[in-house]
């Protein structure tokens, strides 16, 4: 089983207006609302393929009450710790004219240091039943930023490795305790390295403890930096279409991959036929299967020279 | 004890960001939820005073557990009916930079037709105890038009006089049942008659059936058209602030001016006084005691002669 970890788990609400005008009162023609956030989506994706999963995290008031719903009406198997706070929502304004949307996200509940406790006596629970663990997305308020390390090192002490996806101060304080593998994408690479050139910053984040690192470069695919060897994985098509989710979907192949005991090689090429596919997909979580299975034969992966240095500027 | 009805009720959600710019992503840095819906405006105006009144009405899903939780806390006591619909949201975002708001408006729950019967066996019961009947703001999908002229002539049945506060459709359909007052703003009353002078479209909602009529003016007060004469009320001061609710503490001076059997004069000096504290406050169903105090004896209420024509151009 593949446990995702979704601590600041949303209720992601679309709006969609005739056209958003700043200032201005709109009635909402259309209301969609999902449960959302990066495990969650993640969650989604394995069980679009049958792969066992199940779903925890924090939820909390009304909010987290839809949550707890909307998944039980997905079919996945959920095991939520409550907080006392109210589950953050997000609202996705769709302008129905251009399709452009404008987005308002909640910062997420105040988490409790006994909540916190009560989660990770659940989580260590739940380890117990798990092949690969996946820890997505930002921290509530309230928790440190070394929870995701934390986390990590509980999953370790039962054997369990785990897959980190979060950004800045979070996934700086993940790299000491050794996750299996972090997905940054190429801004959050950027930001936690200071580092513009891909390679180099994948390099640093293993130096800093990370096992391995994928890098998710958008159109351009997937940089590996593994102890097995470095690869790039690059998709045969363009696709267009709604990035949102197409990292998770990613994450969805690669803990699949690594439960399975692939080649870094096989999971780079599922993983970037997933993501293409997550692209294709109007919503995060969902994927185009008919693009999934015309791309996933047709990635490109190559093996890339074990050490780099930075580009010198050209003199 | 007033009974305020709330068929449409809504979770009240404001965003502040920083700035609104359609088509970015904002970081939403404070969020507060409160019940609104105008009915529910009125019941809290109503308990600021000490007076005696309920909630009830329609709502459903997780929205609606968050209204329920929120008029609790409020301490408003509260008898509403479930449905398996979602409770509506309304989102305010206010610019942060400019105090500038955006609304996006849900339509609410399509209410199906044994939940609108469970809703009637429960009014019925709650008129025993009511001593006044409000019943405001809009209809949620699937109510027909009728939905208020059937309430007002259930009340009128268990001889509890009817305050009804909509507009459109809704407000004519309810003429026929002959409810006791009708309060429409100056927008509603031109909707609803295509007549532009208050004076003669207020005259026309009574002929239509309504035994009173005030209509509210914004800053130019109240007009009342009644069995008992008809009058102008005018605040001494004029405030700035926020129009939201001030039709509200206007419905609730008057539901208890009629609980207590007031005199008109007396009814609407005081709807003015707390329809203008309600301006001076920042949110719907509170209002400012200071600014009520200072106006309720300081109200300009004129008696203006019986019957009137419209103006006629001059030529």
């Amino acid at each position: 089983m593949i446990l995702t970890v979704t601590l600041n788990a949303a209720l992601d609400i679309t709006h969609r207006v005739d056209r958003l005008r700043p200032h201005a009162a709109h009635r909402v023609c259309e209301v969609a609302d999902r449960a959302g956030g990066k495990g969650i989506n993640v969650s989604r994706v394995l069980r679009a393929f049958g792969h066992p999963t199940l779903v925890t995290g924090l939820v909390g008031g009304g909010t987290g009450a839809s949550v707890r719903r909307d998944l039980a009406r997905a079919g996945l198997a959920q095991h939520l710790v409550p907080v006392a706070g109210e589950t953050r929502r997000t609202v996705a304004v769709v302008d129905a004219r251009t399709g452009d949307t404008t987005t308002l996200l909640e910062p997420g509940p105040e988490v409790l240091h006994e909540e916190w406790e009560r989660f990770r006596e659940s989580f260590d629970a739940l380890l117990l039943r798990a092949g690969v663990v996946v820890l997505s997305g930002s921290l509530p308020p309230g928790l440190p930023e070394d929870t995701y390390a934390v986390l990590v090192r509980d999953a370790r002490a039962r054997g369990v490795p785990a897959l980190v996806d979060t950004s800045g101060p979070a996934l700086l304080a993940a790299l000491p305790a050794a996750p299996a593998l972090v997905k940054p994408n190429a801004d959050e690479l950027v930001e936690a390295t200071g580092r513009s050139d891909p390679r180099v910053a994948a390099e640093a984040l293993r130096t800093a403890g990370a096992e391995a690192v994928v890098a998710s470069l958008g159109p351009e695919g997937l940089l590996a930096v593994t102890p097995q060897g470095a690869w790039r994985a690059r998709p045969a098509e363009r696709l267009r279409g709604n990035p949102t989710g197409a990292g998770d979907a990613a994450v969805a192949a690669l803990a699949a991959g690594l439960l399975a005991g692939d080649t870094w090689p096989v999971r780079l090429a599922e993983a970037v036929a997933l993501s293409a596919a997550a692209v294709a997909a109007p919503l995060a979580g969902s994927f185009d299967p008919v693009v999934h299975q015309r791309l996933r034969t047709r990635v490109d992966v190559v093996p890339l020279p074990r050490e780099t240095g930075e580009t010198p500027c050209p003199s």
